[in-house]
């Protein structure tokens, strides 16, 4: 049974060992590939920054996070961020997570949710995002520079809440 | 005889009187309406932003940041915000500073530039930049809340470099 609930400081060592992979390998992420440890939890739970776990009851399988995409007259849209443990995908986590978080924005008067940098390469998630209802909105032509297949464009999604 | 410069701490003030009624307006750009001097200061100046200023010799026209659009693989794409003094609008100001960041952002290596989220109601704007050569490569429906026009559509621009 996989519950989702808001992280804890508890959690910090569990968040570690799903986004470092994740970073370390580069290939959805803008993270620099050498991020440290500290580096990455700073980003994953800054300020304003509500950062959610998906747990089985034994540990952690992924993770998301949901703020404000923009400021000011842009802070009715939300953007979230996921990462799924890497011996957890294919498991539906992912869809749980986004479920989630589309029900959470939502709930909290979020007009619209807007993912800003969909890497094209990572079929899978794109093939996600739009069977949950994103429509790409943007394509940013060889805006990621993937460690495998090179210059790679970079999709917006977006979807009204 | 207008002078293209980087920023320097003397300029906080003359920044902060550009940048102060375009904050209040909530027109055009994000900041929240009632953002204070030093935390606009503090964002316009943000660690990595490269600040330049428009200088006729007497006072400044205007000022821009140029900075990286993402990180990690995503560094190679800059970008760029513009703001020009109320009184010197359609001066050809921010036609100058943009050709001027165009040839920073070539001459520091990156490959692109992108424009995050341009209000589609800035009709000023999106014809400069189209003409400066960028293209709207994203249209997000509604994504900003403009005080006058209500839910306007904001749009992501690109120019590969």
């Amino acid at each position: 049974m996989l519950t989702i609930r808001p992280a804890t400081p508890a959690d910090d060592d569990s968040l570690w060992q799903i986004m470092e992979p994740i970073i370390r390998a580069g290939e959805t992420y803008d993270f620099p590939r050498d991020t440290t440890r500290a580096a990455a939890l700073a980003a994953w739970l800054a300020p304003g920054f509500q950062c959610f776990v998906a747990d089985d009851g034994q540990r952690l399988l992924g993770t998301y996070v949901l703020h404000p995409n923009r400021q000011g007259g842009g802070s009715h849209v939300a953007n979230c961020g996921y990462m799924t443990a890497a011996d957890a995908t294919g498991q539906g986590v992912a869809r749980a997570m986004c479920a989630h978080s589309l029900d959470t924005a939502r709930a909290q008067g979020f007009r619209a949710m807007q993912f800003n940098f969909v890497i094209a390469s990572n079929h899978r998630a794109v093939k996600l995002w739009t069977g949950m209802g994103f429509e790409t909105v943007g394509r940013l032509p060889g805006a990621f520079l993937h460690p495998v297949h090179g210059y790679t464009d970079a999709l917006v999604m977006f979807q009204r809440l």
